[in-house]
């Protein structure tokens, strides 16, 4: 397996675009996108289990249950949720698709992502869909994972080419984050592209286990946005034997998508709002994965925690705190604390108190923009990892006034 | 039942004190508190749910097993947690209060605050006492309150009086505040004293329900600390038939024990580290109170909108959000929101969907100091309150660096 350029666009068959269409005032920012696959594609998809849900995301999960998709149009600069009308202009979206292509109404992905309350206008939509569908192209992923970005700073595309069956396969993807990230048995848009042929059932599979160990463990803000998705479309053009069950191949491709998600979480939870540093808890020593996981994600989702790794501040005790407070039953005279990055690796804390450390060393490692955190919870054989980042003046900046 | 001064030391037949001993570098901040009541008093208590616990909370625990102390003493500027001495430090501090004073050791509830996993040298304790014991005095509230601030900005001091059984009875406190800051099931360190004569167990029972409907309901950054602690010490010495059941008397405690607790909330989340405005979520037209607590507690916990509230943003879909993803169950399509300031009250959702609005008249509101969010999620009689702060470029500042 190997990483590959291309993004979405990676996996055979499927082309992409994006245009600013005018939903934001930013003439320089794109604002509307669309994937769309050469034949109907096996899909399948995880949503946010945030009560509140954007309507999109209801028409999505409507025209996906034959499991069944060919194409994604995606918007940002609204997120068409908490309106009246909302069901309307996401079934209007997906029409003006079919319209303009050979696509039909219902096997559209229809995603959008902003601000939530206010109502989204169709007219910029309708006026831009000429433009978009004629720049289509199946080197055209960058401009999609561009007009899908809000307060994201940096594109978020990763795509990987592995061998299935004989068969040279690829999963492409492109993502956005950044804030409103603690995605719960769902995530932030994540539309990932195959050509690997795979049943609807097994791709369903592949990605709702993927999820618990990658976006499930990545959080910005503790805050589960309403129109969190992650689609996956299998278009089968490979032409490998289409995986229908467990088994070797199943594994190879699991381990693709793998790759690619991690790869994703990895890119969010560096590009978080405000961020500065990403990082990743990883805890080891546990007597079973729920406990590992827990608290992993404890630690990276403490304000303290995230605030002092802002300051490169090697306060190991709120790592403790962060284990102490996540309810898992851990016994804390076992609990080990190091950090890590490229600059070394420094142990702070060990059976549940301090070690004699040089805080000059330790500030060296936490100055660098990736940090690891170690914990070690005792003897067991489990682990877990989760991402996040810190908290930074930057993050107060952009939320203080995100909708003006 | 009206507001008095005095503080800790309103209640009649307590004495407090607080001097700087150098566990803090700061001269001019003190550091060790002491309160002493004249005779022993009934005693109760909740601490931190935390599985990390601070070695005074454990000598505290067993102190007042028996349900009495005598005495209170705090230090600040280091949480004595985390260290393999604890206990024996902890321990060492009731023992100088008893070889000072005329209380028994077993009679002291100790507690400290601070940074986590650094010991807490005695020296500078032992060599303060004398100090801090002749400093004793029947309006030294001020003082004890000062003492155990950390990055508190605003001393927290309140006392009522009111009558009990034809007798006037006071209940005075301080507490400390400002970051790790959410409770669950117990809270920051917060002192309370009472000449009103009530058993350990009513005492404890007015404790623990209270609290449920306060502390339980404050949160400034979502990290429950290791050292929440809050006692209340009744020393009978107001002369009233002490309270053994529950009926009128104990009614009249508990509001008057209300009174206290929801005002050091407000206290407490006004003072939240960072702050600059203090946030009230209610809750109302719950169909039970769970669902009330959970939706208001989401709400104030959202770093989104504590990050709105900071730059006077209307953005009532934040509170939608976490409405959405807390949990409770609750109808989306009913849910209303209005914003609420000495300036007047906007709303802004109704119904689950924005409603049009001023957005000058909001800014205007959200401007002030004291913000309330209210929320109705339907029909239904239920209410509740929670509290809280926004979110600042000075929290990020004080905890990227708390340690130095």
């Amino acid at each position: 397996m190997k990483i590959i350029s291309g993004g979405v666009c990676a996996a055979k068959g499927f082309r992409a675009n994006g245009v600013h269409c005018g939903i934001r005032k930013n003439h320089s920012k794109k604002d509307l996108a669309l994937i769309i696959s050469d034949v109907p594609a096996n899909t399948a998809a995880v949503y946010t289990t945030n009560l509140v849900k954007g309507a999109p995301l209801l028409v999505t999960k409507n025209n996906i249950a034959n499991g069944k998709a060919q194409a994604v149009i995606c918007n940002s600069g609204n997120a068409n949720t908490c309106n009246a009308n909302g069901i309307e202009i996401a079934e209007a979206m997906c029409n003006l698709v079919a319209q303009k292509t050979a696509v039909s109404a219902a096997d559209v992905v229809v995603a959008s992502t902003g601000v939530i309350g206010q109502p989204l206008d169709i007219t910029p939509i309708a006026d831009g869909m000429d433009a978009l569908v004629s720049g289509l192209s199946y080197d055209g992923s960058t401009t999609a994972a561009e007009a899908i970005m809000t307060t994201d700073l940096v594109r978020k595309e990763i795509a990987v080419e592995f061998t299935v069956g004989g068969k040279i396969c690829h999963i492409g993807s492109i993502a956005k984050g950044s804030g409103m990230i603690h995605p719960n048995m769902a995530t932030m848009l994540v539309f990932i592209t195959t050509d690997a042929a795979i049943s609807t059932a097994m791709l369903q599979k592949a990605l709702s286990t993927d999820i618990q160990n990658t976006f499930n463990m990545l959080s910005v803000d503790g805050d589960t946005s309403t129109n969190d998705m992650v689609t996956v479309l299998a278009n089968g053009l490979a032409g490998n034997p289409e995986i229908c069950q467990e088994g070797e191949d199943f594994t190879i491709f699991m381990e693709a998508l793998n790759t690619i998600t991690v790869s994703l979480c990895r890119s969010i939870a560096g590009d978080g709002e405000g961020a500065t540093k990403l990082l990743e808890c990883i805890a080891t020593g546990a007597d079973d994965q729920k406990t590992a996981k827990i608290c992993a994600k404890s630690v990276i989702c403490s304000s303290l925690l995230k605030a002092a790794m802002f300051g490169a501040d090697a306060n190991w005790g709120r790592v403790l705190c962060a284990i102490g407070y996540s309810g898992a039953n851990v016994d804390v005279s076992k609990i080990g604390v190091s950090f890590r990055s490229a600059k070394g690796e420094i142990q702070v804390c060990a059976n549940g108190a301090g070690v004699p450390f040089s805080e000059e060393k330790a500030k060296d490692i936490l100055l660098e923009k990736e940090i690891d955190i170690l914990i070690t919870l005792g003897d067991g054989p489990f682990g877990a990892s989760a991402w996040g980042c810190d908290l930074t003046y930057d993050y107060v900046k952009i939320n203080g006034d995100y909708r003006t």
